[in-house]
């Protein structure tokens, strides 16, 4: 673990992130010592920086930090917390404060093979996600519609949650992107008024414009989910599972879900 | 400052309160070795606490640290974190995490004299705050709204902001509860869709019992907030500031905010 670039695992009580949720951050998939896609979450990271105002740490800093972090740890689960740093009391941000770097390292989680193979049970969140512009795409501190969600079952069988926005549309899994398809044309919600855009949204995207799908993002209800003819879900560590049950819903064949993940798990940097 | 009973100003990096702003707060003020209202405070945090299914620390205890803290500091802002502590990766409480237990105190801000006195110059904010019933009324550590709200001005004219909500409710000031004042009836915004209950609202509710004025809960628009007779901000801090300006409209005479003051400055514990 590294903070500002010092071996440890300690951050001020003062810093802003744990007194706000002032930051963001990013979690990515080491392997063999290299970070999966490494430029493409810095330039969110920048991008989420920007949007609160935050200086953004120089990506030459961080790259080193995280090579550090790769010779001690080749293989696990990176998070990086960029935090505005400490500031004078209240919400104010103050101009002179020094963002902070966090690094933390974990073990790849075991999860069963079966889930990318064959699919992931799902369940609907009964928990309804907020609608704020102003943070919405932004991976920020600011977790407790999540930290709920995840709370609401305990089921090792359910792998996911999927959450609705207060307006009904399909907006996401508790941590992860949602894709359906439907008529050979990838589906994937706005998320302009909440949610995160991950990488792997992003490069599941990448991938239907080098393959002439048409991808549409737009505003989708619960029926339409389930009228979906397929229906995945991508984060940074998970790769890309298929969903094969949501509630009355099963799904058993899922050929393009397929070359997606084929071609997210190979397509290396 | 004191972190789960001994003296630091570090907490670990894997504690939810960071990763995930999962954890609540309270501030109060102390003044000659006393913290006013502690056990208000204390039952706010007791009830927030239950709301996110966090493991309240036990009044005994909490109430030993604060006296120590007292010793040391007997005047000043007083601030009390109460996290989920640590747990396993991933956004699903663990049960074994142990919450923490942060304190911090800071000087007595010098807010000019005038602003009690003769009231405040506030303004509206742009960002309206977003509803989640499942977090309303909670003082957590999900405060990023507050931020993007307090960094919207920089006149130190201006003491405060006042936020309306997505459907344009009026709610609260970026760190104070609002009430005005109508036909000699005692109005504040109801709180079940966005905001925060703190303490002194519920004193200022108290003193109307006390004083047999009617106190009504309510959804009030920017129209009914600037046709009020008097309009007034509280928060453990700061007292009782009342308004003198908002938008176009001017406010030069408070006698309710005046008596309300009064009592809350004076009706210690």
């Amino acid at each position: 673990m590294l903070v500002n670039g010092k071996l440890g695992n300690l951050i001020s009580i003062r810093d802003r992130g744990l007194l706000y949720g002032d930051g963001v951050f990013r979690t990515l998939r080491a392997t063999q010592g290299k970070a999966q896609h490494w430029l493409l979450h810095y330039q969110k990271l920048q991008h989420d920086c920007a949007a609160l105002g935050i200086a953004c740490p120089d990506v030459a800093l961080l790259s080193a930090e995280l090579n550090d972090l790769l010779m001690q740890h080749p293989d696990g689960v990176v998070k990086l917390i960029v935090t505005r740093g400490e500031g004078t009391r209240g919400y104010a941000p103050s101009i002179q404060s020094t963002p902070a770097r966090i690094w933390d390292v974990s073990p790849i989680p075991g999860y069963p093979a079966d889930w990318a193979m064959h699919g992931i049970k799902a369940r609907l969140c009964h928990l309804r996600l907020s609608q704020q512009p102003h943070l919405a795409g932004i991976k920020h501190l600011n977790r407790l519609e999540n930290v709920l969600a995840a709370a609401e079952w305990n089921d090792p069988e359910i792998a996911e949650g999927v959450l609705l926005d207060v307006s009904g549309n399909v907006i996401e899994g508790t941590r992860s992107n949602l894709f359906m398809v439907r008529d050979g044309t990838l589906l994937t919600p706005d998320l302009s008024h909440c949610g995160v855009t991950g990488v792997q949204r992003e490069r599941v995207m990448e991938w239907a414009a080098a393959h002439n799908m048409p991808c549409q993002i737009g505003q989708f209800g619960l029926v339409e989910l389930l009228a979906a003819d397929e229906m995945f879900l991508v984060n940074s560590v998970i790769g890309l599972w298929p969903v094969r049950e949501l509630q009355d819903r099963t799904w058993s064949y899922h050929p393009i879900s397929r070359q997606v993940q084929e071609w997210l798990n190979h397509a290396l940097d």
